[in-house]
Parts: C-alpha cells; sequence; structure tokens
C-alpha cells in the first residue's frame, strides 16, 4: 500500500513532465500497455518463475491474469501484432508496475518507471539513442555528475563460450553471479562460482574478463589486444565501436565508461546493455536497459530487433532529493478570502470566481469559521496573500490585500484585486 | 485488456493538463491513493457483495486484497486517520480503476477517473465548489452545453419515509429503481416497483416527486409548496436554497437544474448529489458527486463531513472526440534528418543532438536505408521538414530544409539549421 502525499504527487508532476520533454524531442510517441496481461504473456520471457514474483490471480472466466510488473513486456506485446507501423517504431510510457516481492530501498511493490523503446533497427544508433534519452532526462531534471556503465552481452557471451561454458542453465547461473559484483565481496562472488561448480581457473579468467572498465575508446583498445576465436565476439566489438562513434556525435561519450561486469542479470537482453548511476550510486541504478532482438519473437508475430531503457522514478526521486534539485513546492493558494459576517461568502465566492477565471489559485472559508480560525487556516497552509471581507469592505467595496509574510497590506477596489494579485509574486 | 495508443494518450495527456490546471485554480491538493486496498476497506461502504465487481485476491501471505474500484474510497482511507492537517482537506486526484463487470459503451474494466474531494466541510458551499469545478473542466476542455442535475438524498429520504419506506432494505431497493429513471421506460419502472412490493399509489406518488425538475428557484418554489411532515426535509430544503446561492454567485446557476430524480444509486451519498451531463446525454453522466458525510466515521477513525466529484475520463474522451474538440495531432517530429551514406549518420546525430537542445523534435535514420526508404517514413509519420545529408552537404556545410507539404526548400548554413525550424510552423 503505497499514498502518494501532495508533496510527493507535485514533485513527480514534475519529474514526469521533464521526462516527456526529452521524449519527445527524440520523436517518442506516449502510450501506455494495459495494466493487466495474461499471465502467459508475463511468463513470456521467464517462464512461471516470473509467479513468484508478481500478483496474479484468476477471473471470473479461470482465466489466469497477472498484474504488469514492467512496461517493456506490455509495450512489446502491443506493437508484436502490427505490421501497419513504420519502423522503428518509437514508444515511450510512464507508469506504474506491480512486483511481489520484498520492499528494498527505493523499491515497492508498487512503483512507477519510465519506459523507452526503439523496436525494429538493430543499428548501434539505437542503442545510443536510447542511452542518450537517458542520459538527457538525468540532466533535464537537474543531474549532472552521473555515469553510464555499458558492455555487451553478446561479448560476454562469446567469452564465456570460449571458456567453455556454453550456452544453458550455467551459463546463466554464470550472468547471474556476474550480476551481483557490485553487492558482494571478491571471496563471496569466487564462493557463489564454486558452488555452481565453475573451476578456479575458470573463475579468476572471468574475474579478470568483468573487472576490464574504462573510457570506451580504452576498453575497445584493449578487447583488440584480446584474441578472441568466435565470430560472435567480433561482431560485439564491431558494435561498441560503432556505438562509442554515435556516443561521442552525440557528445555524450564523457558520460560513459565500457564496463564488462554490467551483465543485467539473465533478463532478455541480447546485446548491448547498459546502467546508469547518479554520483552518488548509493541507490542504485538510475536506469537501465539494453538490446532484446529474441523478445518480440517470443510472443509469436515477428522478428523486430528492439532496444530501450527503463528508469525507476522512486530511485530519481531519491536521488533528486538527496541532490535537493526539487523547486520550492508551491502553496495551496495565492490568495484565501476571509469572511466576517454570514452574507460575505455570497461576495467571496463571486470574487473568488472572478481570481479563478485569471487563473489565479484562490481558496474560500468553507466552514463558516471565526476570522481567528481562517487565520490559522491560511497560515498553517502557507497561503501568501489574504483578504478580508466584511461590512466595511462590501458596502465601499474597497479591500486590502495582505502579504502575509511582510504583513504590508494594498488598498484596490474588488475589481482591481485580480490585476493587482497577477502582478505579486 | 486495454492499450493506450499514441493518439488517445496525446489526447489524455491534453485532457490532465486542463484537469488539473483547474483543481489547482481552487487551491486543490494533487495526490493518489494506494491501487491495492486492503479487501475489507473497499468492502467499507457496500458489503462483501462488492466482491462480485471487483478484482480481489489473497496474496502470498494470505491477505485479501482488491484492486481500486473508486479513488473515493482510497482518498477517504488516507485522510481519515489524519488529524494533523488543517480542514478543509481538498484533496484531488486522476488515476486508473478496475471493475470487474461487463464493459458497457464508453466504460471498461480499467478505467481512468478523475476526483476531487472536500473533507471537513458541511456547508452547502462547499458542494457548490465541486460542482463549479465539474463545470469549469467541462468549459475547460472546450464543452459548453452541459447541465448538472442536482438534488438532495436528504429529501429524497424524507420524502420516501413520509410515504411509510423507513430506512433499510426496501427503501434501498426503492432508491435503486429510482435510479433507473433515466435508462428504462415508464412502464418498466412501475413493474421493478410493483415487484420490490412498493404500493401502486405509493409508485404514482414517487413517480410524480421524482418527476419535478427545472431551475433552482423554480424548483424551490415548487418544495416550498410541498407540505413536509419530518425535520430532515426542512433542512434539506435550507441546503438546496444556499447551494442555489452559492451556484448562482459563481455564475454557474444557469448550468444547473434541480431534479429530484438524481438519486446516484444507493452508494454512500447522504446529502446534495449530483449529475454532469454533455448537450448529448447518449454518453451518459459525464461526472457525477455529491456529499457523504458518513464515509470516513466508517473507516473507524473520525466523523468528517464529505462531498466531492468524479469524471470518467473514457466518456469525457467521447464526448470530446464527437465535439471534435481535441487539438490537431503533432507530428511525432518537426523534422527527419535523412542521410545518404554511411559515414553521415555521425553527422545526423550531431545535427540531430543540436536540434533537440533546442527542443525541437528530430528524428534521424536508424535502420541505414536508402534514401527513398527514408522517404516513405517521412511520409508515413507526418514528419513536416527533412534534411538530406549527402557528400555534397556535409563538404560545404550547407543543407536544405524542405517543407515536405509545399515542397519548397530553403538553404542554410548547418549551424544554422536550429534558428531557422524554429522560425518555421
Amino acid at each position: 500500500m503505497k499514498d502518494i502525499d501532495p508533496e510527493e504527487m507535485t514533485r513527480r508532476i514534475w519529474v514526469y513532465d521533464k521526462i516527456r520533454e526529452i521524449v519527445l524531442r527524440y520523436g517518442f510517441q506516449l502510450v501506455e500497455p494495459s495494466t493487466i496481461e495474461n499471465l502467459e504473456t508475463l511468463e513470456a520471457k521467464v517462464g512461471p518463475a516470473i509467479r513468484n514474483e508478481i500478483y496474479w490471480f484468476k477471473d471470473k472466466g479461470e482465466r489466469s491474469l497477472g498484474l504488469r510488473f514492467d512496461l517493456t513486456v506490455g509495450l512489446t506485446r502491443m506493437i508484436a501484432s502490427r505490421t501497419d507501423l513504420p519502423e522503428p517504431i518509437k514508444y515511450a510510457a510512464i507508469g506504474g508496475n506491480w512486483r511481489y516481492d520484498e520492499p528494498q530501498f527505493g523499491r515497492y511493490r508498487y512503483f512507477t518507471q519510465w519506459d523507452v523503446e526503439i523496436f525494429g533497427s538493430a543499428s548501434p544508433s539505437a542503442d545510443a539513442e536510447v542511452i542518450c534519452v537517458g542520459a538527457d532526462i538525468l540532466e533535464n531534471v537537474g543531474l549532472k555528475n552521473f555515469r553510464i556503465k555499458i558492455s555487451n552481452r553478446r561479448l560476454t557471451d562469446a567469452y564465456l563460450n570460449e571458456l567453455g561454458l556454453s550456452p544453458g542453465e550455467k551459463l546463466d547461473q554464470t550472468l547471474r553471479v556476474i550480476d551481483k559484483i557490485r553487492k558482494i565481496t571478491r571471496e563471496e562472488l569466487e564462493r557463489e562460482f564454486l558452488a555452481i561448480d565453475v573451476k578456479p581457473e575458470t573463475v579468476e579468467k572471468i574475474l579478470d574478463f568483468v573487472s576490464i572498465n574504462g573510457s570506451p575508446r580504452d576498453v575497445l583498445q584493449k578487447l583488440e589486444g584480446l584474441r578472441f576465436k568466435e565470430d560472435k565476439a567480433r561482431i560485439a566489438i564491431t558494435e561498441l565501436k560503432l556505438l562509442a562513434d554515435s556516443l561521442e556525435a552525440s557528445g555524450r561519450i564523457g558520460n560513459c565508461t565500457y564496463d564488462l561486469s554490467i551483465v543485467r542479470g539473465i533478463d532478455y537482453y541480447d546485446g548491448i546493455v547498459f546502467e546508469g548511476y547518479d554520483k552518488d550510486e548509493e541507490v542504485g541504478a538510475v536506469f537501465g536497459g539494453g538490446r532484446y532482438d529474441g523478445l518480440c519473437k517470443i510472443f509469436g508475430k515477428r522478428d523486430l530487433p528492439a532496444t530501450g531503457v527503463a528508469g525507476g522514478v522512486e530511485r530519481l526521486l531519491i536521488s533528486l532529493e538527496k541532490a535537493g534539485l526539487f523547486p520550492k513546492t508551491k502553496p495551496v493558494a495565492k490568495v484565501f478570502i476571509a469572511t466576517i459576517q454570514e452574507d460575505a461568502i455570497i461576495e467571496a465566492t463571486k470574487l473568488a470566481k472572478q481570481l479563478r477565471q485569471r487563473n489565479i489559485a484562490t481558496a474560500i472559508d468553507l466552514k463558516g469559521r471565526s476570522l481567528s480560525k481562517q487565520l490559522e487556516y491560511v497560515n498553517a497552509n502557507g497561503i501568501p496573500y489574504m483578504i478580508v471581507l466584511g461590512r466595511r469592505e462590501l458596502e465601499s467595496r474597497v479591500v486590502k490585500i495582505k502579504n502575509m509574510a511582510t504583513r504590508v497590506e494594498v488598498e484596490t477596489g474588488l475589481d482591481e484585486v485580480a490585476t493587482h494579485l497577477e502582478r505579486l509574486e
């Protein structure tokens, strides 16, 4: 159960607007996939094991349904059966998702993600584009010293294959252990490798390989030095080279590190993968993504290369809070019209209507309270201006606009209040 | 399963912004209650019968949970335990809800509502305020000839009491039949009354009473003529009189009809109730609401008077579509940078970066296609401007911006493209 209170909601709307601004700049279309999916759609990529991590249930027609756990699966299902859309299809979404797991720091059972996907391009320039969208979003909310760590699953797979780990359960387990590298110590890592029966000399080689990281150009040079036998490895290195060229052209290469420890769990990724970190890495990755050329095919319809990026809004809110980057929260209203006797409420309502028509946030007394109680309400809500309507004001049709912080009052005719307030900060 | 496609999403974002603009003007705070509630919270107002109409399930800890079916219950739960908030608490939310019933026209299993609630005021000026919010929202999206039909459940109850129907199952059944008045014929209505054992002479009187409608002042005059014995009726009429005064002060009385057939089902309403209709009533009520002073108490915490209004976004979208009120959908990008040979993609990326920094929506070729294929893509997406980067352009650093509709080309230096595009419509 997670309610969003007024302060958080204001921040969220601000963040959503910042995200939308960026995705529209890149020519993405905003959509939203269904919140409820057939269970088999949700199981498509990882199998029935997903049931342990999601909310699912049978409906009255005995259909098994589940709440979406991310936006990528739904977006992919949306386009998998469409052959009428010009490619690449560039979709973006912001929406809530549900995971039935133990809540972690900055991770809830109900959480919101932004998600940006390109379907129909196998080119690293598409991977570069989604990485740049991620970077631009962080920049647009005010974060500066972020870093994007990039690798290529195709390269990791090729290297592990050369070490004798062929595709299958053991390779998947190995990737899952590698994925923990930023969370556990080297000793723990070695123990986990031994537990899944990876030979010590292989562990050594894996750990050497995944410890390669540095600027994209440096890492590419290092990779040229390694002698891969597999064609797959050469293709992967070419992809990383084209990606670097594209990131350089976008002026983003300075924010990027090639880091071969990035594998993004097992998931559906099968090419370039990446994670974005705020300067303070404590909160975990603020976005992550990569290429998943194999997923569309699983929905049985067609074979469409795809790449994308998604980020958790809750973690982003934590990063922004820590960095003090939120704009100051506005008070609920700019002005409160207080009323002394009962019949003044009608004049207050008329004045409120005028002000609201001019887009000035206005509140009136809805409780028939004493003036001192109304004043308490104004102060409790931090409303910056107040007007009192009493017998004298109603007769003279002249009122005072009081600045609650400075206590300064400005006198004005009833019909000039809007014009005055518009000028005031 | 309901996916939101790009066209609908653009319209939704436009509608959400229009709604938010109004609620902020009135000094409401935007919030969002949890999507998942304890089943007992959802059952609080109507009892276990609600289970037939909602999605509910047990979680792994055997807790019974359900997806929210409206926003009012969650908003009420949110504030019911808060004694620290200055009253009235004015909350607004826009969010998705789930109902497991047969989808009707403009009503889906997953649907979005906007919802505006005032907690802590028993005054009809609060009812007037939420009615005005509803009216202002309709006006702000461009609807003009809407009508708000208003009644008072307290008055209906008093009248039915006087006819001998005391509070209980039969009174509830009677209200449920009255609620169908706009959906079934008079004969069907009479049959339904007889089926629940209401005497023919009572049916006659009920039908006379609920057929009273007209301008608020006219109906009030008519009500003065009826001789009620119950105090409750006199209180109810005074409320309707104060409401009319307030609606008049807000300049909204012209949009309002007092219509005693409005009862809003049984639900949780216990005072002023209303429904908003677009000129074309076919789509059903575009919003509805009223007073539910008894609901907060059900959550056991405290006794807070409350009134609110909620509207279905899907029905609003249908009304707006019919009235042709949506702004023209913008193309996905303002400009497409086409590339002739492969190395031009780097220059295209650089130029795209420049344009996006100036907030110009820009797309580049991510598929390495032939120029004619790129042109097809531009036309299929209705992108209004195109720039072609070939050997000559890269050498001279002079490009042509082509208006795809008029075929007119403007020549400009590579660094001037953004400035030119900013000036173009």
